[in-house]
Order: structure tokens, then sequence, then C-alpha cells
């Protein structure tokens, strides 16, 4: 673990309105003037006032791709970075910007550690709506999500990952800045999101770091071009700091695979893991997978990539390495492979097309928020109800007939279900023609 | 005075996040909005780091006409109005946002006085480097800057005029937002200059008003159109606010009349009420009064305005005037009789030009900063020297021989004279060729 050393330099301190009108007339800052904000901001010195104005500034004027490295970099060293060198095989992370029923990580880890990958992952706390791999795991009796950083370095170098929460100590900078940015309408500025989240996922020691950053009505980020944007933004980031980087920008205009709900998507993920389950999530774990073991050097061509990807999916060593990992962080792994063992709703009953014709548009959020007024995401107390959800989503350009379930509905509190069903109801578009279903992967970013 | 009354209305209060939100992707608040903004301003309820960053997105998004002239009203009635109705001559206020050199405020408050008009003038703390009407007036012993509202209706009604310090119950809402500005680089937005200064200006108690928006080097305005817009902006949300306004354009790329520092603009001011002084003071002090008088509706046409104007200064009935003020205020009249009590400094020097030529460009800025380190400024104490200065500056357009004065120096203290030396000789630029001046005034907008 290494402690952030910072070299004596000749600077003078600007003066906190200086700098905040410096970028609000499109100035580019320094290395020492971004030294100087973050420095600020970890010990108070910069009053929250001062530092929230400057954030809406940068919203609007913006960061250069030197500026947004040297903003990542003085974040990341503001707490502890995690030292794997003495781990020797790759390590390789994996990040998404996060979507609804996306359980991808769960199998895209132990496949990785199956390939001989090393996958240091740290969990942050996911968006409102978002059910993070953390809070799936955590629906296995036993599974501990914290670990130290001593357990978490001895846990990868022994099975070759872990699936924790992320540790305060790194970039502790970042967490002050995001609780201001909640309050201050300044979340959506690329480089802050940058900063953000390449801060915390490079210091965990990763020397390379896929990343899945996802559009639609689904994802925070509901315009095409903005997420390509970010893909180039956190790549170049990232090489500059260094770290192999790979990115793809993936479609979030309907929920991924055919479950939302905590045991309903470890289900989904337990089959994938077993070379089951549906066409997109296979889809996504392939081109995700390959990437992980491209970027890894496990593989060289595209072909042998592919190759150790369903390789691991279907001798049934990445559902092992799983197993290992629940068993290694307490939990039973009985659980993986018993899936029925998992609490299950007292009720389940269809969602009936209202007419025939072809699923034209399904909102992802509307689903998602319609799980968790069923109880599916963390209510006012942290709770998560883990059985309830719905299955069988009938996706865009699935034909239908009238009456036909459009997709079957987990429950187990009848008070709550009307007021889910309308979200359920207008998250469907219907049409009389059959549309042209999005394409999953739009680009790949190197 | 009148206190705010605040019809009951159905609002929802929104999260301040959502109203940051709003403005930062280009809403336009309504009047409710506008108004749960001020009062939550006002009682502190909008912590200031979120009141920061929505003032800086107001900076990039901008407000309307309709949001700027309801943030203005909200702002004035956030405070007291002063009432002034039971006086029934007109009554018209005169603002300027700030120049190097300019004493016009000395002058055509006591002109407007003359002329039968009311003139009800608070001053507000000026920027750093402009030396207010209120703390020249100030250098006369006994002068009192401070005035109840019950003192300040009075004498209004008595010898027509006041100008005295700005009342803190006026428009407190712009207090504290303008103290947030200062600190988080929001000074220079139209909609929230606007709001600022009329909210206080309106809650005066003036019918009409008229506007001397300054551009140029000496301005906080260096772009002329942006100047126009400002003055568009007053003129604008006065008139929605039922007051009569005007505003003038006027050029501050050269600080304004023969001098700079307390006693000798003084001493040109009561010059210019005698019908004497520099030309560009005279026309401006011309301009500004005659719309002064026509807004009041004393003169109807433009050459009546002009002769009331010149009579008032050449008869001695608006030097009366100003005595009357100054007598009224506690000040000693003898100074206006005899400007040469005023301080003196101990030494007087020359500027010599370097070479040469025409006097191409004059830096009001560093003329003013130059003033400022001889001690004309307020130091850290808020004490001035009202003997330092410049005086006899020669304007741009001048032909000047090499060793001629630029201008002469007024000083007290040696060790101070050499770092003021470098701003003076820096302020001026030289040139072969005779330049064409820059228009005085350079817009009307009515």
């Amino acid at each position: 673990m290494t402690k952030r050393v910072i070299p004596l330099r000749k600077f003078i301190k600007p003066s906190f309105e200086s700098l905040i009108e410096k970028k609000r007339d499109g100035g580019e800052f320094n290395q020492d003037e971004i030294r100087y904000i973050i420095d600020s901001t970890l010990d108070g010195e910069m009053p929250k006032h001062q530092l929230s104005a400057l954030l809406m500034a940068i919203y609007f004027a913006n960061m250069s791709a030197q500026e947004t490295a040297e903003l990542t970099e003085e974040m990341m060293i503001s707490g502890e970075v995690i030292d794997l060198s003495e781990i020797a095989k790759p390590k390789i992370d994996k990040y998404s910007t996060g979507g609804v029923g996306d359980k991808t990580s769960l199998v895209l880890v132990p496949l990785a550690m199956a390939a001989g990958v090393v996958v240091p992952m740290m969990c942050g706390v996911e968006h409102d709506y978002i059910i993070s791999s953390l809070d799936k795991l955590s629906a296995i009796p036993g599974f501990k999500a914290k670990l130290s950083n001593d357990q978490f370095a001895a846990q990868l170098a022994k099975i070759n990952g872990a699936i924790c929460a992320q540790n305060e100590d790194l970039a502790p900078a970042d967490a002050k800045l995001y609780a201001l940015r909640k309050e201050t309408g300044t979340i959506p500025s690329l480089p802050l999101i940058t900063g953000s989240v390449l801060s915390k996922k490079l210091a965990e020691g990763a020397e390379g770091l896929v990343i899945d950053v996802k559009w639609g009505n689904g994802s925070f980020i509901k315009d095409l071009e903005q997420a390509k944007q970010l893909a180039r933004s956190m790549t170049r980031v990232g090489r500059s700091m260094k770290r192999r980087c790979v990115a793809l920008v993936t479609d979030m205009n309907q929920p991924l695979g055919d479950s939302v709900g905590t045991a309903l998507e470890l289900k989904e993920a337990i089959a994938l893991l077993k070379g089951e389950g549906p066409e997109d999530m296979k889809e996504l774990v392939l081109k995700l997978g390959m990437e992980i073991v491209r970027l890894a050097g496990v593989a060289g061509s595209t072909l042998s990539a592919k190759q150790t990807v369903q390789r691991h999916l279907t001798d049934g060593t990445a559902l092992e390495k799983l197993k290992e990992l629940v068993k290694m962080q307490g939990g039973d792994p009985a659980y993986i492979d018993h899936p029925e063992k998992f609490p299950q709703a007292k009720h389940v009953r269809k969602l009936p097309a209202p007419k025939r014709g072809y699923v034209h548009t399904i909102s992802a959020a509307m689903i998602s928020q319609g799980v968790h007024l069923l109880g599916g995401g963390r209510d006012a107390h942290g709770k998560i109800d883990y059985a309830v959800g719905v299955s069988e989503i009938k996706k865009v350009g699935t034909q239908v007939k009238q009456g036909e379930p459009l997709m079957m509905i987990h429950y187990n509190d009848e008070s709550k279900l009307e007021h889910a069903l309308n979200f359920f109801k207008d998250a469907y578009r219907l049409a009389p023609k059959r549309p042209t279903p999005p394409p999953l992967v739009v680009e790949r970013v190197a």
C-alpha cells in the first residue's frame, strides 16, 4: 500500500476565486493548480461553496484530456494506492457505468479468474436504481462485502479474484467531491465522471481496465454521443496513467438478459457460468470476457480469446471460481450449486400483452423502478427483498399475441403490486411492425 | 416604508438540486421558483454551496428578461421599500457602474435638486479601485454618510436630495448573494448584476432611474457589446417594474476629466458646478443631466432640457444645492466655497512624456491602481489619503513633446511613489499619429 508523496515545488497558491474565474473563462489548469484544488478539497481548505461553483464551471467549461488525466491522478493519490506488484499474474479490473439487469460482473470475474487473470474488484455505492454486484452477492448467507486491504491482497494471490466494498481509504478526495456533486447538479460532467471512476478503479492495483459504458434510457447517460465521449475520455486517461484500457459502448435501452431482481439475476448469472442463459447476456459476457483475456495477455488472437472464454464457461472452471470466491468471503457455496435455495417470491403472475404485435421498446428505467417498488431495491433501512423482481422478459423485436406474458412478476406484497404494475405496463411499447433491435455493442474504444 | 407581504399560493417546494439542474439545462424559472430561491437565500435554508452552484449555472445558462425582472422584484421586496409618495415632486435617481475619475454624481445630484427633481441617492460599497461619491464627500469635515430612513425622507422633502450610505434593510437578499458572488466568480453575470443594482436602487423610492453603463479598461465591463446588453437588461427590468428608465453606454477607456483622487476630484466637481472644468466631464454632465430632467418631466424638449442643465450650472443654483446637501448632512459648506481648504499633498511632480507623439491610449485601471498605491484608496484600516492623486491628465488624442508632463502626481509618501510611478508610466501609450478618440456616449437605451 503506497502513501502519497508530494515533491516540494515552488508554487504560489492562487486564490480560490481566481481559480474559479480561470475555469469559468475557459482556462486550462496546470498540474500544480489541480493538485492544489484536490489538496484543498481533502483538507477542507477550499470552502464548499467555492468548490461547488468550480464544479459547475467545470461542468460548463469542461476540462482538457491533460487536465482530466491530472485530476484523476491527483484524486487517486489523495489516498492509498494498493500495490499488487508482488502478484506476478496479469491484473485486470472491469467497470460498468451501470445498467438494469446487468449481471456480467458475476460472470466475468470468475471467468477471468479461471483464465488465470487476477481481478481486484471493489464496488462503490451505485446509483439509486441499480442493484450492484455486491448487493446481489450479499443475498448469499454469510457473504462478507468488507475486506481489509490485506485480506483483499491475500485473496487475490490465492484464488485470483475478489468482489468487495470500496475501501474508504482509496481516493478519499472523490468521496468529498462526489457528495458535493450530488447536491449541486454536477454529476453529469465527463471529466468529473472520469476522475471519479478511474481514481478509485486505478487505486485498486490493476494494470488494465475493461470499461462498459452504457447508453440509453436505463443508463444515466441517455445520449450515445456522450457515451462515446466518456469511453474516449476514460481510455485516454487510463493510458496516460500507464494502464491498459479498453472500453465498449453498449446498449442500455432495454434490460439486459431475461431478469431483473437479486435472486433472479443470481440464477441467470449461474446459468451463464454453465454456458446457458439469454443470448444478449451471452454476447456481452463473450465480448467483455474477450477484452479481459486479451488485455491480460493470456490470449493473443481474437480466436484464441473467444475459445478461452467459451472453454471456461462450458467446462465448469468459471463456475468453480465463483464458488471459491463466495466461500473465501464467508458465503455458503451451496447456493451456487443449488440456486433454488435462494428466497423465492410468494406470488408469480404474468404481465399480459395488451394487444398483439412486436415489442418495440422497453424502458429499462421503468422496469427498474417497478422492481424497486416491489421492494427489490434498498428501502429506507437499506434492506432489499432478494426474492422479488421480473423474469422471462420479452425483449425488443419479439412477436407477442394479445394476453401472452410480456414478463413474469415475482412479488411478496400484494399492496405494492398495483403501483409497480403501472410502471411495468408503461415500460412496454408494442407496434405492428418488427423493429430493428439496437446493436448490443455499439463501439469499441481502445 | 413598506414591508414585504407574500400572498399565500399553492407551491410545492422543489429540491434545491432540481432547481440547479433546471437552470443548468437551460430551463426558465417561474415566479414561484424565483421567490423560493430568494426566500431560501434570505433565511439560509438553501445551503451556500448549492446557491453557489446555482449562481454559476445562471452565469453560463443566463436568465430571460422575465426571470431577471422577477429576480429583481423578489430581491427588492426581500427588505424595506422606501415609500416617498408623500413627496409630490418627481423623484429620479442616478446610477453608474463605476468609473475612474468619475465625479458626475457630485455634480448631477445638486443640479437635479436645483431643477426641482428629488434625488434619493444611496451609495453601496464600490469596487476595490473606485472611489465612491460618498467616499469623496466624506473628505468634508463633519459630513455624515449614514442617515436613518426618516432622516433621508425628511431631507429629500426639504432640500430635494441626499447622498448617503446604503441602508442595510434595503434588499438584504442582495447582500447575501453579492457576498457569495464575490467569492465564486459570479460577479459578471448580466441578470445577477441587473438584479443586484436595481433591487437596491428601486427600493430607494425613485420613480425613474438614469443609468450610466461604462465600458472599457477602467470599467468592470471590458466589452462594449456586454455593456449594451447590460443597459438593455436594466432598462427593460426597470420598465417592467413600472419605473421610467434611460441608460447611456459611455466610454471608460481613459479616466474621466482631468483628475483622479478625492480632493482633486472634489475640486473638479466644484468647478463643473460653476460651468467650468474639463470638456469630457462637461459633456457627460450635460448628457446625463438632460436625461434626468426629461425623465422627471421638468423639461419637455431636448432644447429645454439642455437649457435647464446649463442654466443651473452657470447661475450658481446647483452649487448652492451642493452646499445645502453638505450642510444638512453635517458637513462644513465652507469647503465648497473654498476648495483650497481640502488637504493638499506635500509633493507634486510631473510624469514626463518619454518621447514626443500623441497620447494613443491611457489605461484608466492602471491610473487608478497607481493612485491607490499612493494611498488614495481605502487601506487595510479603511483610511483614505484625501490629498493624493493625479491631475492635469493629458487625454487621448493630445499631442505632447518629449519631457512635457503627461500628468501631475500629488503624493505625500516618497516611499510609495516609485511603485505607483510604474503604473502611471505603463498606463500611457504614445504613438506618432493622432488617434481618433473614442466617443464618450456610445449608445442611448430607453
